[in-house]
């Protein structure tokens, strides 16, 4: 449907000025939302104008959302479309294309790509799509029709399971939206390959956002005995393993992950240097330190520690816990790297976290590299709180 | 001397809670300090004691300075000597064979390095020694030694004229201590050879922290018109140059930086390809503006407009004049890099004052990379403000 014919909404006077600085997003109270504009289904497309009538874009309204509405344009006559849709994709794989050689990357990373609500990760010939606000729920279909377009991919997953849908008044989906997972999709990282079943398992199948760090520890590893905790599907570990680690020992509380991960050990050759088991990390690592073991590459990845505003506290002390737990691991002159998903911890935090932990530990050391996630994880600029991973290397003495 | 034979200083009751918990300075109101101890020469060695007598360490002491004592050692018994000091040249040293194939690096950062007060640059076969602090600078001599006897390096250059001297009661001085830089050392980066005047010219003769960043930006570069503003000695456009650009052109204010860059793009080969100008940033960019000019890569490494906490609000808006102005050079789909050298700028205020200038400018465009100072840059954890360099690249629409 043409532009024009869309809903106009308006925002409040003097409230337009973040939005026309370059901010993506317009919240509830800074519109003027009448009973009309109130009814509108969640995820509308929408012309937004300032009091003054003049243009501020077009947007996707959720009028049951603290963001109500996500810009897609600063035209408001633009049609947002099959072809508008499928030239943000071009873009967006065209700067992956710059940066990685092979197709595995994230494709779409939401705001930062020009696509309010989307997140696309690409596995070769196999795209997952989630689509977190009600706006991309809309879209969806011309989305599917834009990736084919532009992709030609063999299978199109929606992993519509992101508890941020809830936030939407979404429900949970995960469905096979087009063609075949049969046989499965693979990811190729570091010289491996692993089959990933993208209607199971966490998210949309693989962490991209540590592929950089994965390739960092990795280089370190050679010749190492490495311990990685909270191994998941054994991405970190495998990648160790690869590049030449003397031992590695991947834990992981998932049944799923340690099954994942023995099975890609076995099918890349790597399973009489790499073997898994199931525990809970922190038991693990206790048990560890009361063996006295030491290795010379220990990697801590845990699950996101800090996942509701009442667990900033527990949470951040949960990850000064892991530091004083993981330290001791460490040999003399080795390394220790550290993530932190939880995007409500800001990294100043979580490294105040470490360094105690680290205090508390008896150990000392040296921050090497701190990091977040990669090229295919761009971050929009007046959002910056989507950069919600941070990890740190140390060497400790 | 024995470190029996060191002066003693006693830690205030309830005060010696964070330096035993790793952080490693000590306040002068956190010590007991009567009239023997503020008679200590500053930079002395002493024996630090928590108020139960237990020992806290060996540390350097400065009566006159706020951070009055910098730990080299948690035991009370250390010597620090020239073999002392070989010690934690050799960690450094190894740490960095980890990451550099070749001798080119910063070797030694300071607390990080468990080096309180050094600053320590590798050229090869010559080395810049900065002694920051009172402590640094009585134990130069045995530094020297202790240099030779790891490195045996041709030269040894000191570059004491940091602005912190002043805080520790030190003159400025630039001298050659030991061997000859004739013929002048040399620093290869990106497959360049520089020549270096190590007593001349900014800090230490090469900006080792944006390294990385340079590679970056090269491997960006290839077949694109390239701008360099602030460009010092031109190493990012010099490297850029070599990595394939087009064109490039470095833009500085400095006479000196325009002759090396000049000097350096004809001893490599490049003088048709980069060429250099002298002009202030700020009106070159705005003469850039007017007439038009597009780049593929623009980069902006500007000087430290944060010098003091007086600077903080005039200096954040010039980083945010500085995006208003550099934001329009590129082209659509092309790269900007920014970097901020202020320490006392926080990371997160930076990127904002980056987001307002782009928003002001009228360009969107995502944040594809954030990083800051290399592996040779180490950070110590209980000192997080000493990662002074943030930087950022946008890929902008």
């Amino acid at each position: 449907m043409p532009a024009s014919s869309l809903p106009a909404l308006r925002v409040k006077p003097r409230e337009e000025r973040r939005v026309k600085g370059g901010h993506p997003w317009i919240y509830s109270n800074e519109l003027e939302l009448d009973q009309t504009a109130k009814a509108l289904p969640p995820g509308s497309l929408v012309r937004v104008f300032d009091a003054h009538g003049g243009g501020i874009g077009v947007a996707s309204f959720n009028p049951h959302s603290l963001i109500a509405a996500r810009l897609w344009s600063t035209d408001t006559g633009a049609r947002i479309d099959e072809k508008f849709l499928a030239a943000r994709l071009h873009s967006a794989l065209a700067l992956r294309q710059r940066f990685f050689r092979a197709p595995f990357y994230r494709l779409v990373h939401a705001e930062a790509d020009g696509m309010p609500g989307f997140i696309i990760d690409r596995f070769g010939d196999a795209v997952a799509v989630q689509a977190n606000t009600a706006g991309a729920e809309v879209l969806t279909p011309l989305l599917l029709q834009a990736l084919q377009a532009v992709l030609q991919p063999r299978a199109i997953v929606l992993r519509n399971d992101s508890p941020v849908r809830k936030l939407e008044g979404l429900e949970e989906e995960i469905r096979l939206a087009q063609g075949s997972i049969d046989p499965l999709p693979q990811v190729e990282e570091g010289g491996l390959q692993f089959a990933l079943d993208l209607l199971e398992g966490q998210k949309t199948g693989w962490y991209y956002d540590l592929a950089e760090a994965r390739a960092k520890m990795a280089s370190l590893s050679a010749g190492q005995d490495v311990l990685d905790c909270y191994c998941h599907t054994g991405a970190f570990a495998l990648t160790a393993a690869k590049a030449g680690a003397k031992s590695v020992r991947g834990i992981d509380r998932s049944e799923l992950g340690i099954t994942l991960a023995t099975q890609a050990a076995k099918a890349n050759g790597l399973d009489r240097i790499a073997r898994f088991e199931k525990a809970d990390g922190f038991e693990a690592l206790e048990k560890l330190n009361a063996e006295g073991a030491r290795f010379g590459i220990v990697i801590t990845d845990p699950p996101n520690f800090v996942k509701s505003r009442k667990d900033l506290g527990p949470g951040s002390r949960a990850y000064r816990k892991l530091a004083k737990l993981a330290a001791p691991l460490v040999a003399p002159g080795g390394f220790w790297f550290v993530a932190c998903c939880a995007h409500l911890l800001p990294g100043e935090l979580f490294a105040k976290e470490v360094a105690i932990g680290l205090g508390q530990s008896g150990r000392n050391g040296r921050i090497v590299f701190s990091g977040g996630a990669g090229p295919d994880h761009p971050v929009h600029p007046h959002v910056p709180e989507s950069a919600y991973l941070k990890w740190q290397v140390l060497q400790l003495d």
